[in-house]
């Protein structure tokens, strides 16, 4: 294609490099900031670039943060006594917008995957047996949950994590799995609807 | 939401603003810049800054350049004989996609719309009666393509555009209107058919 600018032909090259963004969408997110006022665009530059360059990792629960904590981790108002175990960032925030947990993350920074050649010692597993046997603290560590992913990945993960933890003496326990809320029976797959029977809930 | 870092809500909040992308899209895509290296997030920021800062209107045509003329009125290879009038940059890319056309542009900015309040005035159209009329170059225009939507507004606006360059006694048309180039029949709506049947084309 023929572009009228050489500038305009680098942003859509630029923004067409990030996932499921393709040339049309990108010029069409070029000429919408071309018709906005300038600083707009500066602001998100500096939103982009910021974030990129000051952002670390909270040496507690390796979640992304601004400081050496993360916001989570840093929150008196948390509950110190429990864990939740998930692969990355992404399902950090998946579970915060649920507004039903109230304790701390522990961010694995991906999942044990034999084909794809990631062990055990590729992941934050040794920094969370630390943060549940060396507990010299007020408010010990009372329960890991772990919040992944129902494959052969998360399971594996699962009960290496399990094997792991269970010298501490920690309760574990893992997210539910059964029939989405909201969804019809009609759809769901054997697997997981043959899995809601088997972990049926009695009634109180 | 509670995101663990400040940078990164930001971050999220400024991609959000562009059209057409929510708050998980634009997470997503923070995320995917963070785990990249941090040169793609500077080449991406300063793309956008130098797109928005930099670019200017050919004085000719009135597309995005980077210069007084845009690539396409300053190309010597381009026929100059031959005016194609749209409405906006976009238009320009999609009729350059095709590789059907060789001439020049002359964008409008805009329709004449009289419920949003948008005259003659406020268009690019006394540039271009000047272009067809101010002939003192030794390639002077001899046709002006209309290739605007068709629509109320299209419409109006190629009524306008003809009344205006009547005088000069240059060559006008519009582009081809009717059934899309490997459509259905029975998909096509009534008034597209209608006119297809109206226009018909008779063989050579």
């Amino acid at each position: 294609m023929n572009y009228p600018s050489q500038l305009i032909e680098d942003a859509v090259s630029e923004i067409s490099r990030l996932p499921g963004i393709g040339k049309k969408t990108a010029l069409r997110l070029a000429l919408h900031l071309l018709k906005r006022e300038e600083s707009q665009t500066r602001s998100l530059s500096e939103a982009l670039v910021n974030m990129r360059t000051k952002t670390t990792y909270c040496v507690k629960c390796h979640n992304i943060a601004d400081d050496q904590l993360c916001n989570i981790c840093s929150n008196p108002r948390r509950d110190q006594t429990i864990i939740c175990v998930v692969v990355d960032t992404r399902d950090v925030l998946a579970i915060e917008s649920t507004n039903q947990y109230k304790g701390l993350y522990h961010v694995l920074g991906g999942i044990i995957s034999p084909l794809e050649g990631i062990g055990p010692a590729d992941l934050n597993i040794e920094s969370l047996v630390a943060r549940v046997e060396n507990q010299d603290t007020d408010e010990p560590v009372k329960e890991v949950i772990l919040a992944l992913s129902p494959t052969m990945e998360g399971d594996t993960t699962a009960f290496y994590l399990q094997k792991k933890l269970k010298p501490s003496g920690v309760k574990m326990s893992t997210i539910a799995r059964g029939v989405p809320i909201g969804g019809d029976l009609e759809y769901a797959d054997e697997i997981t609807l043959g899995r809601s029977i088997v972990s049926r809930v009695a009634y109180d």
